[in-house]
């Protein structure tokens, strides 16, 4: 029985890895963490928790959280994980961290988050946790930097045309449409329900920072360098991600040559599922699970492919207990399915 | 042509204010106020009013508003009103407040809103402004107290029983259910469209503060005192408050009859439909209309009334602007049908 | 390991069952039956099942499903229920009916649902399956008639206050709200995208089909009639129903001891959540669980129940696994929870 | 006053004409028909039309529509259209169809909607009505094909920058996103509330009939053949359509020097709005309106074009307004601001 922490337990992320550890046969939850008020029961604060997880939600003290957690997982915001990761690498913990903190080199990350990274002694021994291109990798990290819930979806649709050379790397486009939820537990204006119910918009065309992330990925399952077009949407829903993305052929391909380039590509894969041929992935067929599904349409030189994957889940916490799975030896669908 | 101004044009209110004036064919829009960074035209704000408003909207000055406008809506939070409506009355203007300053005794509104109130001289000469039973005197206001949203929808749907003396007046049960602008535009967690999506809940049972005003207008229509039980409810959609209001009836009495009290209470109300027998109103039949659309069920002795209004329109916007009509001696249906 | 089959199983109440039978430890789906097109997995029709119920999904075979279970869960329309029932009846099999056929008498049932009633043999052995009321009774049965969605949130928030003599009975008014998958998979243009979303409306006032089983199962608590007044409505949701319960009190009692006396009527049920004084339940925080969540709140003479339910887990799928779990022994919660 | 009649009232597009029509101060609505059980007040239908038109629907009777108008709206289904535009015609009225019939040439019109064209003589004099494209020809039409909702969006933001040689006319995609009214009232599964509410997807990815409609208004442009890459999905709001369209630039440009290709494209158009450098445009902002907005975006040799406008409005029931008003000399913005 490994024993886990949640630093950050009350956001959606949090609170969905405390509702899949609470379900999960291999650990258990000894320290839960967050900004409140008073020290609160969890299951108080999400009463679906109850008789599943009534542990304690308190302020974070790092001695504490130490003693009682072999891993950890930190779901905080950008620039904050950093602040506290190290100190539970020192003290010989697994960190999991949701935040991009990890994801990108120095300068990279100060260019699209704005701030100097401040501890790029583990940024360099940080695996990326996706775990069907890093699997081997992440079996003996220390440090996990959890995928963004949109290079999830992306870079899963994406990496096996480009790996296969099958689609030109200069002309990708990722359409994606994401739930509210993508944005946090947040009182903002602009998330409240007045404003986003019957309503939809495009923002940060092309300039959001998930995107040099899905460049780096992509550009990694291949010699050649690639630059996407990347805009994210706001979509009138809680959960899920669905992600349209525009490739041009090298060749002349079918759809079903496609299909068959991402099923050995995905020749195992728990938690990815390709579409058959004229079938389309939907979001509510992977809302609260952990699956991608991936659609594949193809018309003249154009492939057309459409990812649909819970953000919170496969985007986020459920992607964040796979990582632990594999880190700790455990089936890798403990708590997922 | 009168010459309005909208202090708060920003707010979900403030906004119908200015989008129901600008296609006012009696009035011209003179001054806008709000809290803004900067000065901005209400047409950027919202880009709907283009062509139609492009007045631009700029922090409160009063004199400036004072030399433009000879009526001003204050759409303005409870306690801020006070402040300001005096200063607008003792320079002539008419002033239709549309917060709840001026709908109370000075000691119920301390009670219900916890501050004392600064201007009790106007509070004594301000008319609650529900046409339909104040009319004559809203004609002669300088000063109205515009009613609540769930206010104008409980009381429109209980005082003709009352006044006709058909029911029970100590048995009275109002259960609200309100759209999310209601509560105004905020950047509350509460708010928040991941919170209120996909849920449903009620709130201050029996302890909201537009309880003493319900029982206050409904005592007025009989000799007794009435004390209802009322239960808001927050619902995910943008607009609408409907009622479902429980009465006890004091003798045998139809549907059919019941409806024909209603008709003669409202003989020619422009704003009031009273179903047909067998018929409910629902709140898409309303939205964005000043109609407040009652329906009736009798069973044994108990009457079902079902008042559906937009909270936006009709309790709020559209009533003030209909008030206004009053005073001005325009028709009363300009710029709202 | 009992078998077990769903006959139904493609509505939205079917779908539901089979989700948390595939993750029941003490039972193993074997027969999956619907109105199809032609034979399909199940996990195909609802992706989120795949790895979890790979089970074809096949036009009923009676003798099949006999052959293959020993407990049937008829998750089919009314009328449909009782042409179905007493087959698997005689074949020894025991039947958990989640369709209205099995829980009023015959008179009642033809009165309300306008059929008569064509398995009266069975219709006296049945039992109605609200485990806090009759559990002992429900550990015997062989045919289970699973309660209605809106009387499980009504009877579980009225019973213990009549039972223990605290309200007045002839009374008391549900004002219930619920989303829309409880009007099942159906395409109708009244519960279409369109006609729901930003609408809400009343139904059915006081003639609602589950007001008769309400007033039974309240009468039964007490040694006298009970006939309330029922309104549901539609809310622009998936899932969930909010009933507010409005009584007068026989005597003065306070908030704390309502709760008192609801906590001695349940005592140790695993589902039954008796909020504390001051806080009040919501839907998000019951839906996908079997939790039926209650807030009290006192006003003078007048007390206001709120209950919450998740549609088609307490009102429906998850009170029949319940209820096999009550009459195979297991523990009750398994599946649950 | 022209007198109008609308076929096909009870639609999500008809009833939008109807209220268009009913506050157009040059046009008096004289007949209006439908499918209907009985003749019923259109205002009973929908209540929002009560005091602006209370015109009965009734069944189609050719010879009374004609004799009771000048210009008849057709609002009916594809291929229903086509039986009816030349009796109307023939009888010289005007004629305006939202259908597709009048659209595209016979062959392409057969291979797109699986239907010989019945009413090849009209088709040859029909004129696309969209105004920004064919304002003269509209004002000498007898018959309008009213452009599909996609087309609008797509070609309104494509045209300029084709027209003006900018954009590689062999790389383009469209990624829409539309509302649940786009799919027309109906009772189908697929767009019931439990199917459509949380979920998200794609259809007819690059098949979907409004693609050969686009791609010929864009060929027209230019003296290139366009094929545009086009996928609808469906969003779980009741209005709107947000295209987001992908184009190579020929040679560098910058936002602002597109922005001015539209403006000058654009000079003058009453309903089209080009959002300023650094501003996207979002659905709540044209919902219920006439407008397009459209947000130009530059990054490197890519241009992002994001436009919105309301489905039902410039999208369908508007734009046909708004050809009316040309057709017959009227302000343009008549009805429509």
């Amino acid at each position: 029985m490994v024993k886990v922490a949640v630093v950050g337990a009350t956001g959606y992320t949090g609170e969905e890895i405390v509702k899949i550890l609470a379900r999960h046969r291999e650990v258990k939850i000894t320290a839960l963490s967050a900004i409140v008020d008073k020290p609160m029961k969890i299951s108080e604060m999400f009463p679906s928790l109850e008789g599943k997880c009534d542990l304690i939600c308190r302020e974070l003290d790092i001695a504490e959280v130490t003693a009682a957690a072999d891993l950890v997982f930190l779901a905080l915001p950008h620039k904050v994980s950093m602040q506290f990761a190290p100190k539970f690498l020192l003290a010989g913990k697994k960190v999991i961290d949701l935040s991009a903190d990890y994801r990108l080199p120095a300068a990279v990350f100060q260019k699209w988050y704005g701030a100097e990274h401040t501890d790029q002694d583990n940024l360099g021994k940080a695996v990326y946790g996706l775990p069907e291109l890093y699997r081997d990798k992440i079996k003996k990290a220390s440090l996990i930097a959890n995928p963004g819930c949109y290079p999830t979806s992306i870079i899963l649709a994406a990496a096996p045309l480009i790996k296969e050379d099958i689609v030109k790397v200069d002309t990708i486009i990722a359409d994606s449409k994401s739930g509210v939820t993508g944005a946090g537990r947040k009182g903002l204006l602009s998330l409240s329900f007045g404003e986003v119910n019957e309503n939809l918009k495009a923002y940060k065309v092309n300039e959001h920072q998930h995107k040099p992330e899905i460049n780096q990925e992509l550009s990694k399952v291949t010699s050649k360098v690639v630059d996407i077009i990347f805009t994210p949407h706001l979509i009138p829903m809680n959960r899920g991600i669905l992600s349209t993305i525009y490739f041009k052929l090298r060749g002349e391909s079918s759809a079903k040559e496609l299909i068959k380039a991402f099923r050995k590509f995905y020749p195992k894969e728990p938690f990815i599922r390709i579409m058959p041929e004229g079938a389309l992935p939907q979001i509510r067929d992977v809302v609260s699970t952990n699956y991608c599904d991936i659609g594949v349409v193809v018309s003249g030189m154009n492939a057309v492919i459409v990812s649909c994957i819970d953000n919170l889940t496969k985007g986020a916490a459920g992607q964040a207990v796979q990582n632990m799975n594999i880190m700790c030896g455990f089936d890798e669908r403990e708590g997922l399915v």
